[in-house]
């Protein structure tokens, strides 16, 4: 986890943007450990956040490469401890009847919630900092994960300054 | 609404596999509302949760587009009712101190968090289905919401069967 750094892209939407955003990385064969798009509080406008593993060379490159594109609109390096950070993760489990109790014990350490209930499986729900999903995930996968979906990293800056107030790679295009 | 798709896929990692895939919805235009893309339980495979707006038949030709993707492992539509669907959201909103009250009171009933505090806003997070996150964001939005991040959508079919076992478009590449 040393080398990674998260980036707040506000781009406007389009179907293209996506694929041109995808493509500089992929071209430049930097290794996207996660993305996630969404919309925001402006229609028309998505906001990406991306981790990338690189080093702050390469990040600053990336930025650069980023506010050439038309659609985006404003990039920002989201800088440790001044970033709230969450992800969420739905993981299905094996749970026999023995270790059902156990599993529950677990879940609830980690204030994650049980969102379907089989046979032979539990579905749970956890968030948080990257650091406390990946724990949970350690410790559940003892009883045999059977699948996850993990959302992308999402992050704002912590105060009360926003992605257009501040940060680097400014493009002016506000 | 109605006429949303949502597509689990699994892909082995490498760095051109989002690009080919954000490409192929943009040379047909499809509109995505959605993407999140994160690590699986299996090392070297990751898993993209894709929310497109598009009709039944769209989607069959979508699923099969995908499928012709060498990095694609298997592509699932997940369909209504069978589906745990989550999103995950931080928006930061205006607070002034004479409102602050009535603001915890809405999170607490939409069981979200507070993450931070400054002295004329607030940041929250809240996960839940997207109409959750939905109705949340319409009523906090008469506070003032001045940035909001939002993960994609993130689903699990519900029972113990996992993607490789079940759904249309399979590839037979497992």
């Amino acid at each position: 986890m040393s080398n990674t750094a998260t980036l707040s892209v506000l781009v406007q939407d389009s179907s293209g943007v996506l694929s041109r955003i995808a493509g500089l990385f992929a071209r430049r064969a930097y290794n996207l450990e996660s993305l996630s798009v969404g919309p925001t509080e402006r229609p028309g406008y998505s906001r990406i956040t991306l981790v990338v593993l690189a080093d702050s060379a390469a990040v600053e490159q990336i930025a650069k490469q980023l506010n050439k594109l038309v659609e985006v609109v404003k990039v920002t390096e989201m800088v440790s401890g001044q970033t709230i950070r969450r992800e969420l993760v739905l993981v299905k489990v094996k749970a026999i009847a023995a270790e059902r109790s156990e599993i529950l014990a677990l879940v609830d350490t980690f204030r994650g919630k049980v969102v379907d209930v089989a046979v032979d499986s539990l579905t749970i729900e956890v968030t948080g900092k990257r650091s406390k999903v990946q724990a949970f995930l350690e410790m559940i996968s003892a009883y045999g994960i059977k699948e996850l979906a993990r959302s992308g990293q999402v992050a704002l800056g912590r105060g009360s300054k926003t992605i257009t107030d501040r940060g680097r790679g400014d493009s002016g295009k506000l």
